[in-house]
């Protein structure tokens, strides 16, 4: 089989000019961050121009009842069920330029050098671009290809609201993704989807490929403290009952159990609210985020139990009530062997030179759901300083062409197998 | 001399009249809260009622250039500066029905008091009502009594902005205010400011009765810290540069600093925020208020060095950038002994079996800076729990009783002095 090749120059022009739709200028970012949250006019622009270009290579567009879109290029057979790849287009509040729109893009440029050289695959090739998958502003994240995979119950994705109030089904219907709904989307026959690391792991190995072998599993919690609000400035110390000096020890005691279990912990509070705060009240209500992950079910399992126990322990020490509820999680995720396979030999077709890296992702993706109903893997390239989910995310546009290549060469083997 | 006596019955449906204005049902609440921000239509609604009642005994109403409002009897000699008493109507965003309302409306009882028995003073006597005193809605607090004191720039004041944008000058001329101004307000004889204590003191004593000698010394701070935000999978916890974990140990530490300085320091995080917060991203950005309070201003310096010291440390600690603003101050302020005597003379008439309690406030009030333009000094009555600025903040009718009858005759020795 032929080495393929993809087209440096175009792939990075086309991330920088949707990159374009969004752009915030950022000091100390080479490239300027992107601030397109899920469903808004900013996403439905950078779709559209997305969707035009494929369609300029000859593709057809489906929109399935959540707004994911499936870009087709037919095969010699039609009636086999797609090779896909894809990821997302919408980004966090203040994120980057790469996250998820490297992805599309990739699989974007995959087609155009099929096109382009006029190859032929025996399978039809679809590039999905899946909705919501930041959980930025409808959560929980990865909705798209959650109702893609069964996960989520389509009615109740429509009805999630966003922080306004909007509903999720409601901006579907403002952006006019209603007027072509298609529930019937058929489930493909591989999923493959290039990401960004995201983390720091790759570049610290120096190392540009990554075989993505699976995803650590994570929990998300909403934790709600209660003490007592009082005045600043009569209430000795002693007498208090603030909320904040609570969590304030809590997240201190999460950050080192997270620290000290293994490499794969991780513990983040990523948001903090004080309600009805004012400079001279100490604070009698506060709400926290909590994100945990783990590599294998067991390890989560023993990271929230002591997660909780320090909770309810501090708590008892500051004499505050606490109520959690789990408001996300998703299990350790492996991925397929097979999939795994053709990444493996398309890296050494690609790069031979090369020894690609085989990592667990600590980030979600569309590919955990995803692989719930295909068979899937993952690639990865660094990411510069391990930034991502920040305006600074940064990699070159030579690694961006090795993980692209690598992608080309892996859907190639994958169309053509039966 | 006679004692006079208040009507216990008139004072507390007064306060509990114009409480339903902003009255919040609250669990748990004797008499429910009150959210009453300032220069809002319910705080009209709140003045309207009291100017109505205080001109139904026949006061004039003179309203300043900053909406504060002085409701005055005439003495025997008009030509005499007149006693003062007062304190304010707005409250906290979710406050209580007493902090403030109470020395307002014993005020009017006095008046009440006097017109009832027809007894005539050698001074006139004016209850006031400052102006925005609780800082909840334009910052800083005190704005009507700092500007009374020239301690503020009138100019400044009114330009200054609640979070909405709206002005304190564009409120006031909404309200009505500017059409009565006048910017001539004759500095008082001596001020007497009553209030409940908002602390446990008194409440710990079994005292009903404070006379209060003096304010504890504040200074607010902004605090900005940043670091990186991140992606909360990918990132190992020890290649992380989290502000909130930085901030978490720096409120633990600020915490133990205030309670093993002394007896009077208070330290306060009231209000945290994380700038475009999201469950799965590491916070990069925190900003947090700090209120550190003292009894002397040598104390208050070196809480404020311990503070920042500590703040510094850590920062350094998890490389993290700080930059701290103050964002106002009041040193401590000493009550004029002659309003002191005058207050104690009066509890020994109205309460010969009461030994009052002396002790110095930890909150701020109006009295601080009108202290510094009229001699001036304050009494205090318990507090429920030592709760205020809570909805659940309560003192008993009899309680209010004593302490407005030590007002109503400390008002008429200082009346009655030439």
């Amino acid at each position: 089989m032929t080495v393929e090749k993809c087209n440096r120059d175009r792939l990075w022009n086309s991330i920088m000019e949707i990159g374009q739709i969004g752009h915030a200028e950022v000091q100390g970012s080479k490239v300027g961050g992107c601030h397109r949250l899920a469903l808004t006019d900013k996403d439905k622009q950078a779709r559209d121009l997305f969707v035009a270009w494929a369609e300029e290579i000859g593709c057809t567009l489906r929109v399935d009842a959540v707004g994911n879109l499936f870009l087709r290029r037919p095969g010699i057979d039609n009636s086999l069920p797609p090779v896909m790849t894809g990821s997302h287009l919408d980004t966090q509040p203040t994120g980057g330029k790469f996250d998820g729109v490297y992805g599309c893009l990739a699989g974007l440029e995959v087609l155009r050098c099929l096109h382009e050289k006029n190859i032929q695959t025996l399978r039809p090739i679809e590039v999905v671009v899946w909705t919501n998958e930041e959980g930025a502003r409808f959560k929980p994240a990865m909705l798209g290809s959650g109702v893609y995979a069964k996960v989520f119950k389509l009615e109740d994705v429509l009805s999630t609201k966003d922080e306004a109030g909007i509903s999720l089904g409601a901006e579907l219907t403002r952006l006019g993704y209603q007027a072509i709904v298609n529930n019937d989307a058929p489930m493909g026959y591989q999923y493959y989807e290039l990401h960004i690391e995201q983390g720091p792991v790759l570049e610290a190995l120096d190392v540009d490929l990554g075989v993505v072998a699976g995803v650590l599993g994570m929990r998300w919690y909403n934790v709600k403290v209660t003490g007592r609000s009082c005045h600043a400035g009569p209430s000795p110390m002693d007498l208090r009952n603030d909320a904040l000096v609570g969590v304030a020890e809590m997240i201190t005691e999460l950050t080192r159990i997270a620290e000290s279990q293994s490499k794969d912990s991780r513990c983040t509070i990523g948001e903090l609210s004080i309600p009805s705060s004012s400079t001279n009240v100490s604070p009698g209500n506060v709400t926290f985020s909590l994100d945990l992950r783990e590599g294998r079910v067991e390890d989560l399992d023993e990271l929230q139990t002591k997660s909780f126990e320090a909770i309810h322990r501090i708590a008892f020490h500051h004499k505050l009530e606490i109520d959690i509820k789990e408001t996300w999680s998703l299990p350790p995720c492996p991925f397929d062997e097979k999939c795994l396979d053709n990444i493996q030999q398309a890296c050494a077709m690609s790069y031979p030179d090369i020894a690609p890296h085989r990592l667990i992702s600590g980030a979600g993706h569309d590919a955990v759901y995803v692989s719930r109903v295909t068979p899937t893997a993952m690639i990865f390239v660094p990411s510069e300083d391990g930034l991502s989910h920040n305006e600074r995310e940064y990699t070159s546009p030579e690694q961006l062409e090795k993980g692209c290549d690598v992608l080309l060469n892996t859907i190639i083997l994958s169309a053509n197998s039966n």
